[in-house]
């Protein structure tokens, strides 16, 4: 029960240096576990002289990574690359060469996953990929293995831990979205070109894994609606709170009548009672209700150096078991449950809507009847204070509604000579 | 792909109806998700004549347990008695005939684990028990495999529905334990005979199961603190809130210095700003530490026909996969970590400490001499206000000291000639 098991890994960043550490502190205790040892045997990084941790022995370092696919005591290699294009051509190699593959990385997966599955079903060789989604949280093998008994009714995340930061401190201390970013920046929990957190892509990439093992088809990134928290202002998380929610990304994956499944990430109002209203600063969560367990969540850190590794921990582990058994058990996407996408303007949600309108008799009047045109009907309305009888809010609860006709009231609206500025429309989950 | 598993149940109550009932729901989903179909070939009951769910055909039931163990058509077996004697004798015929075993018997693996898995490793039969702990949470998986890279700093649980119901409603309303306790058996949260829940043990069963798995080695029951919720007053509960505390029955496991483990289940005073003080009503959680993935916590039913039942379906799936492979990969108690538990009296915690005094001079330096003398530091006191001066609250919040010093200066204090009744003592948990 002492076999050796080979690693080698592409990519020595923040995640490679801390599956190397964590390897070296607790290889120990995972040797008596698991009765396999795990080795790292080489290192693929770009740049060979660039320092590392003086732990890490300097002749385990290459920059190429053949030498780790042609090495036949490399029988796992660990993809921590980051991009897509580099990565997927050595996984794809790694796949062929019959290497069991473990990556982190979510924007390949959304983007190639099909492909890269595909080609993992014919080599018969399994890809884990804990860490892609959720740092430390193991939702992968929960959706996967633990509710493998149950149909998905639905899945909602916070899955970016700085979008989350910002959004907490906005709420916390009022402050506005570029203070909170600027101050996320400051304590390293935004990088220096924070685009795909702030954009929602990342959460949304990650959701697309989700959604994809959940319902048995690969989600294609053009069906989904992504919004990222630019535009929530100190005055909407006010507004919410006065409401009774909070503002979160939001990612909501939920199967629709019709066999089909709504999936978006977006700025959303949660009820502040909801337990993913408490998830706060630089944490994520994943709610699940299963039609069998019912109602389940998970919280953990979403990001970072450890909390990742783990998740590359528990990915060897199941590499080590799929080494001693004759095929891999669990399937990705061959149950194929629904094959499709709700189409983004049917998906259905309530909303709010805060317009910026002139202080003047029959505006909500106008506003209202516009509304009613459309079918879509309004639970409350505020009219909070202003100064400025130019540009006094206006804040709407709208009932259920498909996008496509929210949308295209919202863009009458943002036409009428009262309606000042942008709207600004936010989705609102009930997680009814 | 399409292989057929057969399956001998043992025990037909609301668990083993509920995994037929699922089974039958959900059959089809799990054969394409895991390529593997689960075929139920016979039912062992008591009776026989015994009503039942009328689309479970008369021919499954027998008396016999030994037809499931004599069917080389059945390859696994779950085992939902009840009892322990009986379901450890089937238990073991079962793993010597080389069925694969699934249970939900908390009791049994906390009194008999060792010898079981001695068994099943003797035997090389994989033994799962995900039902046994935490209802529909997948907490063994977790433990046992996500997070496998990982020493385990702390696991706090809250592992028992009837408890957690009493507690949350005698924190709402401010009743009493009788009146909640008897609206608890109203609504079906306790059964006929509580006893095993309300004494603690049902939750101490399942704490010495994660524990055990946590640090790899089999807990004695009798080496672990255990106390039930009968005790527990409206009055505690109120001053525990002026404190800014919550009561829940808590199931502490933490490593302490020396490499000894300390296990307690207990009433016990958490701050109400930690995630575990909002788990509320008939839900369980588990909130775990380990050294490389940080903080966690897994919230969901943790009883119930339908969530227990998912557990078992996810136990199946990990049958199929075992029985495709050569071995079982996860070890249990093969690491043996820490080989000890604390004694008790070694423990260390903080605690809420509740007298009835004369309201006299002298009384509260009484006190504190007698805690002063067994080096037990006053957090802080506060003497809520009451009409009779025959016998005022005084409650006292303690630092940290041995459970040993600690029970010793209370029986020290109950002999005070200004002290009436049995004094209340709580562990406070600060999660520090």
């Amino acid at each position: 029960m002492r076999d050796s098991i080979g690693i080698g890994m592409a990519g020595f960043g923040t995640v490679g240096t801390g599956v190397f550490k964590n390897l070296r502190a607790n290889g120990d205790l995972i040797a008596q576990r698991l009765g396999a040892r795990f080795e790292i045997r080489r290192i693929a990084v770009r740049d060979a002289s660039k320092a590392r941790d003086p732990e890490a022995p300097k002749e385990l370092f290459t920059t190429d990574t053949d030498l780790l696919l042609n090495d036949p005591d490399i029988q796992v290699v660990i993809e921590l690359m980051g991009g897509i294009e580099i990565p997927l051509a050595f996984v794809k190699k790694a796949i062929a060469a019959g290497k069991i593959v473990i990556t982190g990385n979510k924007a390949l997966l959304a983007e190639h996953g099909q492909e890269i599955f595909q080609l993992a079903r014919e080599h018969r060789v399994p890809v884990f990929y804990e860490a892609a989604v959720a740092g430390g949280i193991p939702i992968i093998k929960v959706v996967r293995e633990a509710f493998v008994g149950n149909h998905f009714e639905s899945i909602h995340g916070i899955l970016n831990g700085t979008c989350n930061y910002i959004l907490t401190r906005m709420t916390e201390t009022g402050m506005d979205y570029a203070p909170a970013l600027a101050e996320a920046r400051d304590l390293g929990y935004a990088e220096a070109d924070p685009t795909l957190d702030i954009n929602g892509w990342d959460a949304a990439h990650k959701t697309i894994i989700l959604a994809s093992l959940a319902y048995g088809f690969w989600v294609p990134p053009e069906n989904i609606f992504v919004e990222g928290i630019e535009t929530v202002t100190a005055a909407d998380i006010r507004f919410a709170n006065e409401l009774g929610y909070r503002i979160k990304l939001l990612a909501t994956i939920k199967s629709a009548p019709g066999e089909v499944v709504e999936v978006r990430v977006c700025p959303t109002l949660i009820p502040q009672g909801h337990v993913l209203a408490s998830v706060n600063g630089v944490f994520n969560a994943v709610a699940l209700k299963g039609d069998v367990v019912g109602e389940t969540l998970f919280y953990g850190r979403g990001a970072g150096q450890d909390p990742t590794s783990s998740s590359v921990l528990g990915d060897l582990a199941e590499a080590a078991c799929a080494l001693k058994s004759s095929r891999f058990c669990y399937g990705f996407t061959s149950h194929n449950l629904y094959g499709n996408c709700q189409p983004t303007d049917k998906t259905i949600s309530k909303y709010y809507l805060r317009l910026s309108v002139k202080d003047q008799p029959g505006v909500l009047a106008e506003i209202a009847g516009i509304l009613g045109a459309a079918e879509i009907g309004i639970l409350s309305v505020i009219q909070p204070e202003t100064e400025d009888e130019n540009a006094v809010s206006l804040v709407l609860m709208l009932h259920d509604a498909p996008f496509g006709a929210m949308r295209k009231s919202v863009e009458v609206l943002a036409k009428l000579p009262c309606v000042r500025d942008t709207p600004a429309l936010l989705h609102v989950e009930s997680f009814s």
